[in-house]
């Protein structure tokens, strides 16, 4: 059973003008280079697209901006999932009204020990709000922010119930043990990874794709091990880009990751206001921003990445 | 040097009508008791009236439902912190366009690992958004579900940069030490402990008070408290208060608190619409309604409470 969703995601980041609002102009050139390097789609207002940080006024201007800029539909997943229901039921509709179907839904993350019984509450009065046929709902399980687990029983308890729009889960705690449970559970169900090393084995296991920070920098990379992890022919350049993804990550996690991330955008779209950051999150500092170009042209020069 | 605020003010909880949507009517009745109780003000909008559950424009209404209720804008302290510093711009500027010029506001609260330099800047953003003066702002440190904490050098930073307009702390932590470090740090701070077992001691040490969630069933005792817990004369009278105080709420920790407490809001008022929760809280079951309702007579019959 093949899973509903599979692909390689960017988990966008979000470019800001000098005010910190969000460059609209700029977000859309990124989507674009996105789709170019290989991306089956743009997982726009997720952790790394800093949503939020953003108003739901944002976040509607934001989407709209990825489809001016003439990606399709159905290559957006936008998060939609914010603190309260009535605001992610909106956001929500928002996206089914541009076409969206697909979104990666965040549990209601401020109060902590939520029983499964509240969280599945919670998802079942967003789906029964939005009460669209077309919903498609990705689960977004980030406990490092939410403090709140997306635990197994909740899954079956909501494919039990939404069986057509509970589709997969955006798995980002970093636990291929935990996917490879998922998998055995849940035959068809989308286990897409958050955290580019796992994208590999995740494929070899049959896992659907990723959705990651990293493709901001690397889609391209991301795209190859997608199409030829289980290809013994291709072993050697999987191999490759395997390597380029991870000395990207290794680097970026080497600082404060979000920040990090967006400075290197800058360096690669010659665009100094990607590296802007909204409070809480901070940009980097320009010696910080310094070191990363320094250190980025070494890892290009000693990892060219998957074959052309 | 007396604190600029200092009182009993009520985390007003928030009740809902079949709908889930909130119940102004209900609600202005509760305040008004809360007043009638000795409450020197209401906090709504905080943890136990589970503001993060409700859009802003619900925040807003419930906001001047209160006012509507006949409160003055002086005894209202909404909480109007959530997690994008647009929107808490937004609905801090409500408040003071409402004439409530003391708001209760927590750190943005997605991102966990964020340092200090970025919760000054969120801060910094939010008053300087604001833009006007006679806004006063009591930070909300409550770890438990916010993953941050508000340290007391973050403190002497907003202190320095906005002396008129960060006036306290609502410490929610539960650690009487902390408080006790900041009253000798940070005199004419106002620290307002959010649990109902240290304001005795917060008030022997010179701290301002409280805004605690019993205080939604317990307000004359803790009034009582708060007025004589330096007076010898009234020691016998401020066990018995602190007796009952400690009984309500050790009730209400053997479940889930928030659920809890509506419960035993539902109860006082004679109205069991009180009891229901937002997802991802979920209300008490009926059974455990009826066993907190003989507990509650119990403790009734047990514990008299400040004497009249």
């Amino acid at each position: 059973m093949s899973p509903a969703l599979a692909g390689v995601f960017c988990a966008a980041a979000t470019p800001l003008l000098p005010d910190l609002s969000p460059d609209l102009d700029a977000f859309a050139t990124h989507c674009r280079a996105l789709i170019t390097d290989g991306c089956d789609g743009v997982a726009l207002l997720g952790t790394t697209g800093e949503a939020n940080s953003f108003s739901s006024d944002e976040r509607r201007t934001i989407l709209e901006a990825a489809l001016a800029a003439g990606l399709a539909p159905s290559q957006l997943l936008p998060g939609t999932g914010v603190a309260n229901i009535p605001e992610t039921v909106a956001l929500t509709r928002h996206a089914l009204s541009c076409g969206v179907t697909t979104v990666v839904m965040l549990p209601p993350f401020y109060y902590k020990g939520v029983s499964d019984d509240g969280l599945f509450e919670s998802y079942a009065r967003v789906i029964d709000g939005v009460a669209d046929p077309r919903l498609r709902v990705i689960l977004y399980h980030i406990p490092q922010m939410t403090g709140l687990a997306i635990g197994h029983d909740l899954i079956a308890r909501l494919l039990a119930a939404y069986p057509d729009t509970v589709i997969g889960i955006k798995d980002s705690a970093g636990k291929l043990e935990n996917m490879e449970a998922m998998l055995a559970r849940f035959p068809g169900f989308s286990i897409l990874a958050g955290a580019d090393p796992l994208l590999l084995p995740l494929r070899r296991m049959g896992g659907a794709g990723c959705i990651t920070a990293t493709s901001n920098l690397v889609a391209r990379d991301l795209a190859f091990i997608f199409r030829h992890a289980q290809d013994p022919a291709q072993e050697a350049g999987v191999a490759a880009a395997q390597a380029r993804i991870n000395a990207y990550r290794d680097l970026s996690n080497s600082y404060v990751q979000i920040p990090a991330i967006k400075a290197m955008i800058a360096r690669r779209h010659g665009h100094p206001g990607w590296a802007l950051t909204r409070p809480p999150l901070l940009p980097t500092t320009p010696e910080e921003q310094a070191q990363l170009v320094q250190r980025l042209d070494q890892i290009d020069a000693n990892h060219p990445g998957a074959p052309a």
